[in-house]
């Protein structure tokens, strides 16, 4: 007992920061944080929080010290084609997409994912839910320390695919993912993609192995008028048109009908919802991962973003894949998402700083059932954490998650439980950055 | 003459890079620009491109080198109150900012604009259409090397206001600004703080003295509301409502009235123009600075960037002040626009990465009046120029715009008339970025 004591000693490590935002609380000035073993121990002013002997103590001055950031949604395992066929309609865009990936080196993605990955962390993320077809995005994480979610994408829309094939090599990836210590989620790729008895294998494995289910729904017209039978679908797989049977209705609606609303569902995009399926959503208790800078390149228009949370559905954001988006910057998603929602409801007060941060870390980790763990920083949870550099030394607490959102100067520590896995410690160069500001 | 050979010589600079986008044509790979005497008098593909002997050689590798960019609109004078007052309606926050700023140091303020300046320059950007009140935001331009118009600020909406002490100060800061080296130009602020009275005596100097002249317009709802008489109006300075007879027509129309839409004019944000404003906006040649993302956080909505375009309008981009948007980085307003008017207009061809890029370059330079100087890579123009790192080596000449606008890793050199004024040779920690990606 005297030894554990000793240890959890020698593993205390205080965080001091002009600002600290708990997300879960209110802000806190001149605020510390005591992470002991990983985990945080103690939040609260500077005077109030006493490190045990022995603490590493860590002044970070003039940042603000948040929970990490969670990006909910991505595709590292399209790092390697940022920006691929930008301005394509977007069903097309996904059709060059797959046509491109397969003339990529398999080396040379895996190589792409782990920079991602890595650079994921120097932009202040420690978990992610990454969608991918062929399991090596959960290696990039490893790699780089990235918590999250790896759902393994299957596709199979056409009546007389191998769905049990598909079947095998998604419990193969799957396990792959377990032994490499990544938590592995499933993720039938999207209603125009997956049919219906793709869906039923899929949720009966989900619920049998407890696994999280991601699923791309309500992100395009597109996917609509092939949803109503106004469009055929076309296999890419097959290289020929797909026979299956269209459900006729809308996409939320659809998977409500198939019984796949329900808590452990992550429902990415949700762009074309009308307010009763808004209503479905926050009843079935699914999260909601927001990727609205994809959307908007796409030409897919803009989430209900503000609609969707006072109707409380739990809303976080993802930046989509590079591919989409060219750099997957959850911060600049973040900021995007404050303007763009702005402009959409044509209103300053129609999301505010302060939600978007919330979404972009407590609400992501929810989105992904991991808000037990991270989002927040709350005694008992990891210590997950990111700081943000301030821009300026005067900031009131009614302007400080503005400041932040908008105007911080960039990630200048990112913790992983309890870890430092990147420091950006300003250099002579970067320091001049900070000069009179 | 032999000497000036010689010196022309020492002073040649040949800069080599995977990508040269000179904008005013189509993109090179593997391309070359010769710099001689800080004046472009070469660019095309590497073979073609001899440099004279001892000319310096630089190996950009992995870059886009570009004409720099040009910040048509910005507010350096009140950088020291980023995202200040985030998320209030718009015309409170216009008092908030008067009334904050009072409270800021001056010595304060002018290290802030000197800070961000230089940021400024790190970002790529070689020159600014500066607004502002006070006039040392020249100084901080020409301590940061940093090109451009620095335009003075004038306020005045009330009849009973001193207009000829206003003007008199004006033209001791335009004095100020001739006297430091930088271009100065004159700005009665908006149709709603500038009365018809001071945008007469201002019109006037202007064509006496050759100035440019930018005007805040059509920007917000509440701006209409004023000219319609809708609302009454408030001097901030005066601390009461003003004196004056509200022309009762939109904004645009009423600076066609007073003869104001012409050559040499910017008219700033042009939110709420309608069709037939837009045909006035193009037949009078003013230049349009596009503030997208300070409209969106405003509340105000987005500027109709394709029909501006599709009309013939001089279009450019600024940021507008930090104080709106937090960070005044020129290539995050670049991504917001494309991605914004993208979700307007509900397309992805709605608009193209290179109309952006090209936008953000000779456009703003043609808004400021500065195309024949800079803008866009050709032989005769003044050698600004920035090279943004390509996130992979193996880029199209269809996706080289949309990788370099969405996927850019950064800018990796800015040079002013020649010179370097930003190097950001990969460090070894930045380098770590680069690898596989």
């Amino acid at each position: 007992m005297a030894d554990e004591l000793t240890k959890a000693e020698n593993n205390a490590h205080l965080l001091l920061a002009d600002w600290v935002l708990p997300i879960a609380s209110d802000p806190i000035p001149d605020g510390a944080v005591l992470v002991v073993q990983g985990r945080i121990a103690r939040v609260g002013r500077r005077r109030e929080v006493h490190p045990p002997n022995g603490a590493a103590v860590t002044h970070l001055g003039a940042c603000a010290l948040m929970p990490a950031l969670v990006n909910c949604h991505t595709h590292l395992e399209y790092a390697a084609l940022p920006a691929c066929g930008d301005g394509l309609p977007f069903h097309q865009w996904i059709a060059n997409l797959y046509l491109r990936s397969q003339r990529v080196p398999p080396d040379r993605r895996a190589e792409a994912a782990r920079s991602e990955a890595r650079r994921m962390v120097m932009g202040g993320v420690t978990a992610v839910g990454d969608c991918g077809p062929e399991g090596f995005a959960a290696d990039a994480m490893r790699e780089a320390q990235l918590g999250g979610v790896a759902f393994q994408e299957v596709f199979g829309i056409d009546e007389r695919e191998d769905l049990e094939g598909h079947m095998a090599d998604l419990r193969r990836r799957v396990d792959l993912c377990r032994r490499s210590g990544v938590r592995p989620g499933v993720s039938p790729h999207s209603p125009y993609t997956a049919g219906p008895a793709l869906l039923r294998l899929v949720d009966e494995y989900a619920r049998a192995e407890e696994l999280p289910v991601a699923i791309h729904v309500a992100e395009s017209k597109g996917e609509i008028d092939r949803l109503m039978g106004w469009e055929r679908v076309y296999s890419l797989a097959r290289g020929r048109y797909a026979i299956w049977r269209p459900p006729r209705t809308t996409p939320i609606r659809y998977l409500r009908d198939l019984g796949l609303l329900k808590p452990g569902v992550v429902c990415v995009h949700c762009v074309r919802v009308d307010d009763e399926e808004i209503d479905m959503l926050a009843e079935a208790g699914v999260g909601v991962a927001l990727c609205p800078r994809s959307n908007a390149l796409h030409g897919n228009g803009l989430p209900r973003i503000r609609e969707l949370m006072d109707a409380g559905v739990a809303v976080g954001f993802g930046t989509d894949g590079a591919c989409s988006v060219g750099r997957a910057d959850l911060l600049e998603e973040a900021r995007f998402a404050l303007a763009a929602e702005r402009a959409r409801v044509g209103s300053a007060d129609a999301i505010s700083s302060r939600q978007v941060l919330e979404a972009v870390t407590l609400g992501s980790a929810r989105v992904l059932g991991l808000d037990g763990e991270v989002g927040s920083i709350e005694p008992g949870k990891a210590a997950d954490l990111v700081a943000l550099q301030l821009p300026g030394p005067a900031v009131t607490a009614e302007e400080v998650f503005g400041v932040v959102l908008l105007g911080s100067r960039g990630v200048r520590m990112t913790m992983r439980a309890g870890r430092v896995v990147w420091d950006a410690a300003p250099t002579g160069r970067e320091a001049e950055l900070d000069v009179g500001t």
